[in-house]
């Protein structure tokens, strides 16, 4: 089978948000498959802040896309034909690939969705994708939560941000959420439970007073998605052996310049917090489970799941530099 | 009993170095005492980097010193009279007092010396003190080593450095110092039987490439006693799951303006490693079995612990200085 297709393709590394000049779009054609290789029709993207991070050349936890390499992320799809002996044509699969009409996959990282899925396709990218189990494993493991404790969480609108709330609710915590907007604070209290939001927007310049109105007990956790001043005023707000999950920093993604750590470090030794550095790739022996439990909560409406869909291949670089404007709520996605 | 001496206080906060004009001495006559009181002469200050962030007004783990009030210190010394039921005249005690010639306490956080002490007095204001113990719960009970693991270590000649470097080392692991002078470098290798050791001045602003090349396989634990341009480099050495002692932060005490956090901080999250802030106050009900250790240790003589002493009253302010310069080696006290 021989397939046309469009594929975003890195032409140079962003200084700031990455525009149509660093991240291109170009026709490629593949015309056969080696054995050991399958090829996938996508039919959403994952459009995740670490991609962000992919692009730039700072050393991190995987190695930079390449230059003139397509943009790699999370892809759900189906096989459309294959020569890897592990998967047949009519395959719904995922995995990590890139933001290409096509797929040509070796099969590495790649998983299917159960014959029997009774939950929409996407969710294979969300809920039960890397987010969903960032959250699950984030909440309920590294943070070392128990009944009582006061959970801040920034970000609290996005996918990671929301469902980890939720969880850490279901758990019997207190939960403070931040987010960039009063329409999303109050879709955090009354769509999904939180306790207290806080408008990060309207409140910079006095976010420590802000955050100390609403846990008048202090911060037992502080789940970090975004770095920058909404940490800072978080360090100023922890308890005693707090413990601050270090999941993102999307606040510092597109920095042309290098960005400090926090000015307010000194808490975390003044506080004897710790903080752990959350990559969700180090639970991988545990996805089935986590993917299950997550299912499980969603079956018994414990948690709710808010996916955003970009519809067409053509706004996939627009609506990737959603996320770090704060316009976008729950997990973004690209429906091809 | 009426006794007059001096007292350093604290006239006004420092911008940067305490200066004469922040610290200031003063003579105060104690003319008896009050019930559950009693006065101590004091042999020896304790000259510690921890004092300079008392005299700031950053929220920290103790409160600051009052203006007006004494440089709080630690100190060993003599009962000169009592009307405190556990002490009489003659006990020699240490504890948190002040840099004074004569205190009052009332007996909080006082500790008789043994009466069959066999080390020298100011041991108890170093290694079986909060010096001490920082290095023995910070390697052997927070850092979480294992024999084969490669510490490095910062303030290396410093008093917790030097001790904390040779505990890692009787515990099997490679040891890698960073001082601020060839012959400190020296010393912790020929005299401390550390690995290798950097000279951090001589290497500035290639840090990162003098730690790689004598940390082969990564860092498995950094103990940070330094921040600043040394924990930014060390972060860019750090082997996934590392860990990172928050011990302190001498670098940016003297700072006048606020000091920004380590620049490589998303190396945190980048090698999902861990950072704990250390205080050795949260070891409390240990401190026993800890000095007990630390005086075992010395006595088989797997550990060799150096104090730095200054002579005389009126050095107090001149030798904390040295403290910020690199040039002291081993714990500093002040005798008086």
């Amino acid at each position: 089978m021989s397939v046309n297709y469009q594929q975003y393709y890195l032409h140079q590394r962003p200084h700031g948000p990455a525009t149509d000049s660093d991240v291109r779009v170009r026709a490629v054609e593949v015309d056969g498959l080696n054995d050991g290789q399958l090829l996938i029709k996508n039919e959403y993207f994952s459009l995740d802040p670490a991609i962000r991070g992919w692009m730039s050349d700072e050393p991190s936890y995987m190695p930079p896309i390449e230059l003139n390499a397509v943009i790699r992320s999370s892809t759900v799809g189906t096989v459309v034909e294959s020569r890897h002996p592990d998967f047949a044509a009519g395959d719904v699969v995922y995995g990590l690939n890139g933001w290409e009409e096509y797929s040509v996959s070796d099969g590495y990282f790649l998983t299917k969705v159960p014959k029997d899925n009774r939950f929409p396709l996407h969710y294979y990218l969300s809920a039960f994708g890397a987010v969903g189990l960032t959250a699950y494993f984030g909440i309920t493991d590294a943070a070392e939560l128990k009944a009582g404790d006061t959970l801040l969480m920034s970000a609290a609108a996005g996918a990671v941000g929301s469902l980890g709330g939720q969880l850490a609710k279901s758990m019997g915590c207190r939960v403070v959420g931040l987010a960039g907007s009063d329409e999303k604070c109050q879709w955090l209290i009354d769509g999904l439970g939180f306790d207290a939001a806080i408008n990060y927007k309207t409140e910079s310049g006095r976010l420590n007073a802000a955050i100390a109105a609403v846990c008048p007990d202090g911060v037992d956790v502080y789940f970090d998605n975004v770095g920058g001043e909404i940490l800072d005023a978080a360090l100023l707000n922890i308890n005693s052996n707090a413990r601050i999950i270090f999941c993102g920093s999307i606040s510092t993604y597109n920095a042309a310049e290098p960005v400090p750590g926090p000015y307010n470090w000194w808490q975390v030794l003044a506080k004897s917090a710790t903080v752990k550095g959350f990559l969700v790739s180090n639970y991988f022996p545990r996805f089935e489970e986590g993917a299950l439990a997550v299912a499980a909560l969603l079956d018994d409406g414990k948690i709710t799941f808010k996916d955003e869909i970009i519809d067409g291949f053509e706004n996939t670089l627009s609506g990737f530099n959603k996320l770090f404007d704060g316009s976008n709520k729950g997990k973004l996605l690209l429906k091809l």
